[in-house]
């Protein structure tokens, strides 16, 4: 049932966010980007480091329309190690959107992480190669799927987000992005002011000191990252609330 | 505006929760306890120390709308110590709650906190007064305002919530009891399953990493107050949202 705002004529019988139309590109050469998560009334995002048990079948549900609207559906590779993951959708016949995974190291156990069907970019930063090459350390290797994809690394260490997101734009015709955490990632995209939109489930739950919250904090910066929201919509299902915001860059 | 449930016919101008009749006493010895605290969407319910910054003008509003409901309002004593808090309602002619500052050691600097104009019981463990008395720990002392309350400990050397409930009951005609946290008092009641209800505004910001969620975490017992909720109503102010939940007990 939406909420707010209030439905009007002809709102049918679609389920949560089936009608919805993301918006396309703010900025030129990079996509729109929503995150979607879940956590529980007082802000807990995951148990055990998984977030699946918090939310209900409906949320997986509106989790799969979620994917449907968008091209592409990245993912922390800490969040993809914790559990495993099918970024796609149900239907195997649908355009599934592309799978980006961020910060995975070499290492990362792609054959178990990795949905065959489903088009997958793992992205490294070019430092962590070893090697410093001529093409200034960005590149992809053309060999099937998964592919690798360099991007240079920001003062971290890690993947530049601004340069991943121009890449995704540019040479992958993404042009709206959901992404999924984890709160690391969150934190990074919020950081870096490339984060448009959050959908978040507030699950009708009470789970004090079981993990992070949807956001990750840095002592190191507490407030860096502090954001204002509008809320753009409300739906409820049974005890369980979907929300929409926009972040103010 | 009330989004759920659905207002009907003479919803009026009322604002939020002033029609609302808060539920009787459901255990015959203790008050109805529910808890009203603020959080960022991302979970965090305070910055440096104080929740006073992060709802608006309108949180402030019903947070006075819900002491006018009840016959006692309580605050952990670190919350009290954190920011000055006036714990009664706007109008000095209104009949004010009981203030119950719970924790609160020998040497807190009641003269700072309290308002002369509201009748305060500050709560103390029995333990931490140096003397075993013969009346076995429990006592009030009737001189003036604040009063000190002196109530068996629980195991950990904390005041023995129950107990406390129960004294505010039988001797104070507490039936309603209004918890403004903050997490470490909220964890205690939900570990002693004393609480009924939760009011919770959730701030249109994102704050990562500012400080605790609403119910503090315990590392030792990281699930033990796991708890589902009811959802009871849902209203919006603005891009603010004031929800209102049943504890599962």
């Amino acid at each position: 049932m939406r909420l707010y705002p209030l439905p009007g004529r002809g709102l049918g019988s679609h389920g949560i966010y089936e009608e919805l139309v993301l918006p396309g590109p703010r900025v030129r050469d990079l996509p729109y980007v929503a995150a979607n998560m879940v956590s529980s009334v007082d802000g807990t995002a995951s148990v055990s480091g998984k977030a699946s048990g918090i939310g209900s079948q409906e949320d997986r549900r509106v989790m799969r329309v979620l994917r449907s609207l968008v091209d592409a559906v990245m993912v922390g590779a800490g969040t993809l190690r914790a559990e495993k993951l099918n970024l796609g959708l149900d239907e195997p016949s649908s355009r599934q959107p592309l799978a980006v995974i961020v910060g995975g190291a070499e290492d990362l156990d792609l054959e178990r992480l990795v949905d065959s069907s489903q088009e997958t970019l793992v992205v490294t930063p070019a430092e962590t190669q070893g090697t410093r090459r001529s093409h200034a350390g960005s590149g992809e290797q053309e060999d099937g799927n998964p592919r690798r994809l360099r991007i240079p690394a920001s003062g971290r260490g890690r993947v530049d987000l601004e340069s991943l997101l121009k890449t995704l734009r540019a040479d992958h015709g993404v042009q709206r992005l959901l992404v999924e955490g984890g709160p690391s990632l969150n934190r990074a995209l919020l950081d870096a002011n490339l984060l448009d939109e959050l959908f978040l489930t507030l699950a009708p739950k009470l789970l004090p000191g079981c993990g992070p919250q949807i956001i990750l904090g840095d002592p190191q910066r507490p407030d860096d990252s502090a954001a204002g929201l509008r809320l753009l919509s409300v739906h409820a299902a049974e005890d369980e609330l979907f929300l929409r915001y926009r972040v103010h860059r």
